[in-house]
């Protein structure tokens, strides 16, 4: 015997469930960006890999999922191998799956900068791939929800993306939640102020494993590694800050209030914070730890976390001002997040949190006791006729028991007896799968109750 | 400078009207396929070789964008491709993008059978890559839109595949197209009957071929091939058959109503087309010359054109008997059909046929005049929750002018100037971009009336 087929590490299929679960989430999201007049768009699976390669660090590069040249090219490919000594995979591939979203989407603005008005507001949610050891909640396939107002600096953005934030996860029944902000400017300023300016981006890996590490591991670690007094006393202070937003940007002011880039950061998280304080937001929290992985980041930066899940964010982004720079358009400003909607699937599957009309099982089965299937399809169009989900057990030679079995293992909540009686008085019988009701009923009464 | 970034050759991306556009498509056959009971499942974008590979013909094979190897395994295929003079490509890759929707499907069908209750409905939206040449209106990237019933042999699920077939067109206002049917039985029966039964893959290529090299050629072909006058007449015949069902398959009966094979086709032929006229659907055409191309079909085929078009099938599909038998798992009968997406959109875009409400623009532009961002936030939210797409434009220092043709490029219809005395007395004015017509209103009563 042949043993089972199956699909590669770190992929999934998806049951009618699941993917009705999933379609609940992106449904979600989907007219939330809408109302906030976010339009879609699509970008192929595939991107060249000039496109790709160098905007996700040496790591990133290393994950991609690469596509085999094919044909002469591929004979090509393995000449060359064949003459040399250190083959790349370069020789071997010329396109890629995409890794995320926003580097296609910089890509998108800069080929198509002359059909987009400024500024845009694009939502997208498409898979990515990334060959990432799998892991639990860590899928090689997996779906990113981003959306992205590119093309104006303008502070209102961010507060935009807040308020959606919140909205998304009240709708999710996820009320509580912590938006954290932070600013770029302010930790570049802050390390600046310590002499490190050049160790920028180290430092921030650093300060970034706070959660896994903790404050004592990280004090110890930049002491280690830069083992300059000021930095660690800086971040001890960080770590002693009370969470009130006021007294955190008095100390800011006061550290950092005079360098023109702190300057900056501060008088924009002002900016935000009192906007969201009119529009009582009260779960925005500016965390000075927060820093973010991706380098192309150069102001606000985002993370949101549920509060009573322990699992890591579940929103990430931020405002980056040279991203579509790399592709030869300077001097347009974005700012985006990412909804991890395998993160937020996980959690409302284990709290029980999908509504009950999520999936999407037929509502009605028709079986057939008239000798002439032609009648259970009348009747299964007339229900159809009233947006009702039909289905008719296809062979009415089946026993009766194994139908009724059929209803109950795919959660058909009623069955409709379509008998001999169906063709000339036009009556039927109903069968409630979880009362055990069962009545005789007359079509045309049955549908005009329908209709109310 | 840098020269514009591009994507890979065949694909595409889509903007904002673009995939409303599709979205209205694929939107419309989900809710058709779930009115008659199908469940919808997603598959892994790539598969192991070892499910694709000998499914689709040599050709087929050919057309796969294989995934290649990484790390250490990539190392190790370049060593082998070294030592030797033969290298397939093979050695390079254990995966591929998926080709179809039909073999994922069967794969997934085998894989989780303890899972599944048959018979089984499943719907599958998801795209699918070839490694075609491109041309207009075929892609390497493009969508299909499966629908299958697996797990019965009743011909009742080919009658409802017709019924969604014609119901969809109907709602996409195409309702003047062709659902064309054949049966592979009867074709295998008629081949049989002029004693090519070994050439019947050949045979039915050469007759696939009518629409586009017309009878006579296919008459030589048949001559020059097969050189047997038996089965030129035979086909000669076909030809010349009336276009009336019940003429076709008395002349069916008479040929090849005494071979078992032929007969159960014959049976089948009637079943379905007797249905279907009590169904009162009268576009289905019993075509003998429709073959289709893919070997696994056994019983009932189909093809749909558009009789308004000149560009081939929209819908293919048949029943297929043994396609699970090569994941392992015996007598699972299926029947499906896949919509082509892509050539519905061509259609419906050059004939204006999609809905002037298909795209998401937002109903709303603000524009800020009050001098604090927050008015205009809490008048957006306002709109928001009911319903209303509402974007505000970020930069109030913009000059109006620039703001206004920001609403005309984005076709925003209604402009919202949120001034000074908004935020003590409620009002504002909207002005109508397609009149001009500009009021100022009160908030409550404008509320209210969106209510109504």
């Amino acid at each position: 015997m042949m043993s089972k087929p199956s699909i590669p590490k770190g992929t999934r299929d998806f049951s009618p469930e699941e993917v009705s679960k999933r379609n609940y989430i992106f449904e979600t999201l989907r007219k939330e960006f809408q109302l906030f007049g976010f339009l879609p768009i699509e970008t192929p699976s595939m991107e060249k890999l000039s496109t790709l390669t160098g905007k996700y660090g040496d790591e990133g590069d290393q994950l991609l999922f690469k596509i085999l040249k094919r044909g002469a090219k591929f004979n090509h490919a393995v000449q060359s191998a064949q003459s040399q000594s250190d083959v790349s995979d370069h020789f071997f591939s010329e396109e890629a799956l995409r890794y995320d979203l926003t580097v296609p989407f910089a890509r998108y603005v800069v080929q198509h900068q002359n059909e987009i008005h400024f500024p845009f507001k694009r939502y997208q949610i498409q898979p990515v791939w990334r060959a990432d050891r799998p892991q639990r909640g860590r899928y090689r396939e997996f779906y990113q929800c981003d959306i992205d107002v590119i093309g104006t600096k303008s502070l209102n953005a961010e507060i935009e993306l807040i308020q959606i934030i919140k909205n998304v996860f009240i709708k999710l029944q996820l009320p509580n939640h912590t938006i954290q902000i932070n600013n770029r400017k302010i930790l570049h300023a802050l390390i600046d102020s310590c002499g490190e300016a050049e160790n920028f981006e180290k430092i921030a890996v650093v300060i970034d494993k706070l959660d896994k590490v903790g404050r004592e591991n990280v004090l110890n670690e930049l002491n280690e590694k830069f083992n300059n007094p000021t930095c660690t006393e800086l971040f001890t202070s960080i770590f002693n800050l009370s969470s009130d937003v006021r007294e955190t940007i008095s100390w800011l002011e006061e550290i950092i209030g005079d360098a023109k880039l702190g300057n900056e950061g501060i008088q924009e998280i002002k900016y935000i914070t009192n906007a969201c304080d009119q529009l009582d937001i009260n779960n925005l929290k500016l965390n000075l730890t927060l820093a973010r992985g991706l380098n192309y980041y150069t102001g606000s930066i985002f993370e949101v976390i549920l509060n009573d899940y322990n699992m890591g964010s579940v929103v990430g982004g931020g405002r980056y001002d040279n991203l579509t720079s790399q592709f030869g358009l300077n001097d347009i400003s974005g700012v985006g997040i990412s909804f991890g909607a395998e993160r937020i699937f996980d959690v409302l599957n284990e709290s029980h949190l999908f509504p009950s009309d999520t999936t999407i099982s037929p509502e009605y089965l028709i079986i057939d006791r008239s000798g002439n299937m032609i009648n259970s399809m009348r009747m299964a169009n007339k229900l159809r006729e009233y947006s009702k989900r039909v289905m008719i057990y296809p062979n009415s030679d089946h026993k009766l028991k194994k139908q009724l079995k059929y209803a109950n293992q795919n959660n058909i909540p009623f069955i409709v007896f379509v008998g001999e009686e169906f063709k000339e008085e036009m009556t039927f019988e109903l069968k409630n799968m979880l009362t055990g009701d069962q009545n005789i009923l007359k079509l045309s009464q049955f549908l005009s109750d329908l209709y109310e």
